[in-house]
């Protein structure tokens, strides 16, 4: 370990970038603490002048991490993944890493964004079928690539950030009723991935902020 | 290099997702092929089912690499740094890495997803203040970050991809009409990053694509 006191995240049970990072920590076996920011209570406790100064885009995840604070829940990933031991969280190979981030981004810069909480809550009446058509848009993309890149996992047989970004992408699809039958590689994936213990402990129905009538 | 064959860069002069690979290309002195994908003619040369193949997302860039063909930027940047000699676009110390990594995507993930064309042609009328409200609260965000990172670059006084993509970015503030003199770090950085070659020579103003009257 590159320091003595535990990694701290800053995050929300239910926010798909925060529950990556909670996956990476669990992958590699690292302990840390989480304190939650509620992202809807008193109007947003992201929105706070305190917070503000760990994430200036008042967004969840931050990290407090080595002595240093991170947002950005890829780059928070690749460090770990650089600083940690445990099964790696990128192949080794150049062109095995590069699939494995374009998968990542396609989800972190290309779904995601457009449907989180900040750009929805400006849509009105109309959120629903925003994030729909933005998740549709991208998973129409996913599917054939990880058709393509995918074994057990979304790229070959080894999990990866690949895998840490696609299950929580599909938890909010399937928050946004996105019929999912249209991508069956999608589906397997997330199925195959959501039975494994470091997916099923960083699950949004079981962390300290899971409000009680949430939790299973 | 890993391939005999030059690299082909699927993209258009004005893109400024097309733009970050060009410099990378550049910082590297990797020689490489140009195909254009006119986003506006024809209703978008990035919609057909050819090009569909090349990007399912039907964005530009796309890029044929060492036999693979990648999408999304910022992976083809880190496969160009992790595959090429020369200068390398992220440090080799871990907590500077996250640090351009965390710039790159908040950029990448936090502002251009945002106001690029797909989006913006859904706002309508209210394009413009759509656009400038996203790259406006990505700058608030990004300015004090660089306050703290840079020296005379982004992160200390190493060229990184953090450059790489504030450089595109500060271009679509300016194309949107954002006021730049409230961001004085990101001012400084972009006039002194404007003045290096690899930056000058991949400019959407001179570009095979870049239209006569668009030349500079």
């Amino acid at each position: 370990m590159a320091s003595q006191t535990k990694p701290v995240l800053h995050g929300y049970f239910r926010s798909s970038c925060s529950w990556r990072v909670r996956i990476a920590f669990a992958l590699k076996g690292v302990e840390f603490d989480q304190v939650p920011v509620n992202l809807i209570k008193d109007g947003g406790q992201q929105l706070t002048e305190q917070y503000k100064t760990l994430n200036p885009m008042q967004q969840v995840p931050a990290v407090e991490i080595d002595g240093i604070t991170l947002s950005q829940s890829l780059a928070v990933i690749q460090y770990i993944d650089e600083t940690r031991p445990g099964p790696r969280l990128l192949p080794a190979d150049p062109k095995k890493r590069a699939q494995v981030r374009m998968i990542s981004d396609l989800i972190a810069s290309g779904i995601q964004p457009l449907q989180n909480l900040y750009v929805i809550q400006k849509m009105g009446a109309e959120k629903m079928q925003w994030a729909q058509h933005f998740i549709d848009r991208g998973f129409q993309a996913l599917e054939p690539i990880l058709k393509e890149t995918s074994g057990t996992y979304c790229v070959d047989d080894e999990i990866s950030m690949a895998d840490i970004c696609l299950v929580p992408q599909v938890y909010n699809a399937e928050r946004f009723k996105v019929d999912l039958e249209k991508y069956p590689t999608i589906k397997r994936l997330n199925q195959t991935l959501r039975e494994i213990e470091a997916f099923r402990v960083s699950h949004p129905s079981c962390q300290p902020d899971t409000p009680e009538e949430l939790r299973g």
